[in-house]
């Protein structure tokens, strides 16, 4: 049995980085960038008022005061032809205007009261006030993002400010999912006494898209060496990373590691000292990992996030793939960790103490659905004794903590105030 | 001008929910349920073991002593044929299996001498021991999942443990998407002085999906009353929510709100009580919200945050879609808010403390590159004063915070640990 520390080392090391493509914009969202982004050019490309108002000399505007306002001729726009602002002129300008040659301020439209064509300014102007200069939002040649940024809605519009119309991404990685047991049906299928329905495949397909990589579901191979040994082979020829469940434990039927064998590959590890998850086994063979997780869906679950998800991260070279880990209060005892490493599925709220975590349900591998209401992990190092509520331990955010106090709705005029999890 | 909380409540009124659509479970993730979903059976179906081991009958073990072992016949498995435990007797059972009739309790493997045939146990077994029960993770009949709620990974595990195929949920939002402004260009045309591209409609469109909406992009619109009308006519027609961005302030080129009234829609209102966003314009024709957003991408992606965001997730009805808000210290002092709701874009930080803000960069509207690395908004009521380093500011967490204290690799033997922002 090797430590989940050493595991997930040597499973990274396998976990090679996947080719570049170019995609467009809008199909890049949600992609990890596979190069710095440079800007081509200034953002803006060219001075501009930030505001409505006029385009001035501020040094015409020196001798100004609310008792001797100074007095400007406003001149008269002219489509396509670029004007000169000379010494005692102005010219209107509005919000994103490119600033006229001869101005270097601009008066706010609020600041100033105009009576046909003259301009009245009661106030002195220091040169450069309100100018959106070049390149004030970004500068031609700097570095807007990263390789390996996972690229979100405001990364599309920085690139589109830029003028670019497609952005370098790493492929995403393509995942065969295979579930073995005699005793598993497909939903839609009838079940016999003793069967079940396969969960892990679509669970685990579905975990896969939410790491941006491609499910490529195999179904269910029943409890043969041979039909599973041929199943895996023709699941690494068709993707980048294979994942099965079921099989690893070491009951009779446990065929999954004699398969690993019989193709050729080479076992990383098999049993981690992890709880739930112990049978994960983890082989590789033309630079192409297999994931053997245990059949119990819970177990399925806590392994891939575990092995499999910092794997799939990997591949795309995502920065910051891990999720935060925070100190919380226990809202309730729990039992000591035995000898492994134990996650258990828990709720964590933010309340005015700071966070606190109690237990999500059930912990038993076999019971996926106390992971319903689930968005952390409490995880327990190997020989945690039992501990009481309040004591402090180390809890993984699987998603933003819940608001257990809402603010009182009039402690922020006009102000909305929130509580839940926000997953959007 | 409305106050925020009136501007949000008027278009919430508004914002009907969509029927609902039955899809396959693939297709189900990141939707969000239109029904409560209910157990149609058990899970599991029937009683069965939790792990690898020995059926029997507890009374059978219960004069078992180390000293003075019981000794039970092992009854051979045969295919397709149902066993009865009697006295005296064990069969082998493995992880999953459905529990034989006779036996209520299982010896783990572990904990038994097999000799040939025979089983030796040096202790006592209470009835019931190591038996998961039918329906233990699932009873038929209980809601598994109520209506409003986001479909993830995990609830795609707990509808397929149930055999379910299929799952109601909310239609998708079609969401048009305009933008004005002479100025204006899209990615990939050569830009004239005085040009700029158009950054708000692929922010926006991106924006939309990452809500689970659907964006129709509809380009670019030039500064024309006629064609303004025209286009957000035909837009709606084609959407269920039309977003426009530009032409919303006051200066000479602002035509929406003309374009708005000649198409007959009631304007619900025009200029709302936050920085950046003040511009923004709502109105409604036919059931469907028109929201006219300011043309400055900063303006435009805050004000799509605070008021679009919370319409299209009211048009599938999820629950708690209210991101969470949570009480930071300022790292650095700020200036006061000013006469309306003010929110800055911001690096919120989870220390040893408790969590961190600063800002996130300039605070411009015409500014987008500064949230390339906001994670949160710092909420500011209207008249909040200046503030210095260390006071407490209201905090409205957009992704999960970033670490900002790695702790000590070997503070959690053999866990690994993590640092940075984890969006996925």
């Amino acid at each position: 049995m090797v430590s989940l520390k050493d595991a997930l080392t040597l499973v990274l090391e396998h976990a090679f980085p996947l080719e570049a493509e170019r995609v467009f914009l809008p199909d890049s969202l949600g992609r990890v960038t596979a190069a710095p982004v440079l800007a081509p050019m200034n953002v803006p490309p060219f001075e501009r008022s930030p505001l409505d108002g006029y385009a001035v000399r501020a040094e015409d505007t020196f001798a100004a005061s609310p008792e001797q306002p100074v007095t400007l001729a406003v001149l008269a726009k002219t489509k396509g032809k670029s004007i000169y602002v000379k010494s005692g002129t102005c010219i209107r300008i509005l919000t994103g205007d490119p600033f006229p040659r001869g101005a270097d301020a601009v008066v706010p439209q609020e600041k100033v009261l105009r009576v046909g064509n003259l301009l009245f300014l009661h106030n002195p102007l220091p040169p450069e006030a309100n100018v959106a200069s070049a390149g004030e939002d970004i500068r031609r040649g700097t570095t807007v993002v990263e390789k390996g940024t996972l690229i979100e809605a405001i990364h599309i519009g920085i690139f589109s400010s830029l003028g670019l119309q497609r952005v370098d991404v790493f492929k995403k990685p393509r995942v065969a999912v295979l579930a073995t047991g005699s005793e598993l049906k497909p939903c839609g299928e009838r079940l016999s006494f003793g069967q079940i329905y396969d969960c892990n495949t679509p669970m685990l397909c579905a975990l896969i898209s939410e790491c941006a990589a491609v499910p490529n579901p195999f179904g269910i191979v029943g409890d043969s060496t041979e039909a599973l040994a041929c199943s895996l082979e023709k699941a690494l020829e068709q993707s980048d990373l294979v994942i099965s469940t079921g099989g690893v434990s070491v009951g009779d039927d446990d065929l999954v590691a004699g398969a690993i064998k019989k193709i050729g590959a080479h076992i990383l590890f098999w049993r981690v000292a992890m709880k739930p998850g112990t049978p994960a086994l983890a082989a590789v063979k033309n630079k192409k990992l297999f994931f053997c997780l245990p059949g119990n869906p819970a177990a399925a679950y806590v392994s891939f996030e575990q092995l499999v998800r910092p794997c799939l991260l990997a591949k795309v070279s995502l920065k910051n793939w891990q999720r935060p880990e925070i100190s919380a209060l226990l809202e309730h005892s729990i039992p000591a960790a035995g000898s492994q490493n134990r996650f258990m599925r828990a709720i964590c709220s933010l309340g005015k103490e700071g966070f606190t975590v109690r237990s999500a349900g059930l912990e038993r591998s076999g019971v996926l659905s106390s992971f319903r209401d689930a968005n952390a992990l409490i995880c327990l190092p190997a020989g945690t004794p039992a501990l009481e509520a309040g004591e402090k331990v180390t809890v993984r955010l699987l998603s933003l903590p819940r608001q257990q106090e809402v603010l009182a709705p009039h402690s922020l005029s006009g102000l909305t105030l929130s509580c839940g999890t926000g997953t959007f």
